[in-house]
Order: structure tokens, then C-alpha cells, then sequence
């Protein structure tokens, strides 16, 4: 351990860097969050999906209030060194709004329509 | 069109928003990229991969010299309205490096392993 931190560069972007998570077995991409250095260090560690909350400004567990946790099958890094791509096994739904993708909605035709349909009632997960 | 910018948040970030950008059919995971909303609205009226460049500090028709283009088949926003999945049929590959997709080294067990294969020879289509 220690080396491997080189080829992720968090100095580029104010130490954030933009992760996103993609179900390993329907490929579904579930969620766009952020990961600090001690995140990515704790994902590798525990291989446990663990970003740093913008609005919390902290570490934070994916699942810890829900239960919905993403255990780590590969972390892939992009050709630039400035984006992680994380493979997961997703426990429950990634979307705290009681979705499996938090991309439940398509723009394409100038108007959002929901194309997803809830997995959980987010009133009953986060009590 | 007007009212569909709304549902994209580009001030959060500076005016520029991270998109996903996923082969439609494979539903793997090409790259990432940004949007400000010129780019937005350019990939919405012309259904080809439209980005900003950071580097560049300009738009970026995605493929305009390697002639390898996205043709956009859907638009998806999440649920924070700050991020954008773009479903694209890729024309040739994603990454300038001659892969398929930008992620193609796995960081998973500490160390940086490239896990695919070139499918074109960077030399010869950026001349």
C-alpha cells in the first residue's frame, strides 16, 4: 500500500475526485459521488464504497443510515488518473429516493420522465 | 426547449457538470467528461456527444478528430440534477489512448493493472 495512491491525482481537482459506481453484475450505473484520498483509502481497505460527502463535509459509508451498502468487486481508474469507476455488488438500492439508479430520469426530449420505478419507500428506510 | 435547463443544476458547479458516458448496447462505461450548458443544449439539438473541454476551455464535439462520435440515444439526469448519463452508440472507441473505454486500468489490488486491449493504434487516427 502507499504507491498505488500515486495514480489517482486528487491534487487536480481540490483533493475531490468524481466516482462513479456501476452495478458489476447489470451494469447498471447507479450513482456520481466524490471520494478524498482517506475515502479511497478506506474503500481499499475495507472494500466497502466509502466517499466524502460535499453537503456533510465528511467521510461517509454508503448504507450506513440505510443499510444499502456496496461491497467492492474493481476499482478502475480512467486514462487521466482523475476519475474512479467503482464495480460493486449493491445491497438493496444505490437511490435514497427509493430507486436502484439515482439516473431515473430522461431528459431527452426537453422534459424529465421518470423511466424507473421505486424499489423502496425511502420514508420506511430512513427513519 | 427552455424550460428542460432547469432540470440541470450547472451552477452548483462552477457552470460545469460531470457526465457519464456509457455505450448503449454494452452499457459499459466509456469515459467521463463535462458540460457547461452550451454543450448541454448542443448535445440535445444535435444527439452528438457535446462536451466542454477543461483543458481546452472550449466545447468539444466529441470525435472531431478522430472521427470517432457518440450518437446520443439518451439524456439522463440524477437525482441531485447535477450529474448527467449520457447512452451513446460510440463510433470506433471512447479513449485517445486506443481503448474501448478511458477505464481500462484496475487499481483494485493496490497496484495499476491495464486489463484490455487496444483496439486502435492512437498514431494513426490523431495525426
Amino acid at each position: 500500500m502507499g504507491e498505488e495512491k500515486l495514480f489517482v491525482d486528487f491534487e487536480k481537482q481540490n483533493g475531490l475526485v468524481p466516482v462513479i459506481t456501476q452495478d458489476k453484475t447489470t451494469k447498471e450505473v447507479l450513482m456520481l459521488a466524490y471520494m478524498n484520498k482517506e475515502a479511497f483509502d478506506e474503500t481499499l481497505r475495507t472494500k466497502q464504497a466509502t466517499y466524502f460527502s460535499r453537503s456533510r463535509n465528511k467521510l461517509w459509508v454508503k448504507g450506513e443510515s440505510s443499510g444499502h451498502i456496496q461491497t467492492v468487486s474493481d476499482i478502475l481508474i480512467d486514462c487521466d488518473n482523475d476519475t474512479i469507476l467503482l464495480l460493486v455488488e449493491q445491497k438493496g438500492a444505490a437511490c435514497h429516493k427509493g430507486y436502484n439508479s439515482c439516473f431515473h430520469t430522461s431528459v431527452k426530449t426537453g422534459d424529465p420522465v421518470v423511466i424507473a420505478e421505486k424499489v423502496f419507500d425511502p420514508e420506511k428506510v430512513y427513519k
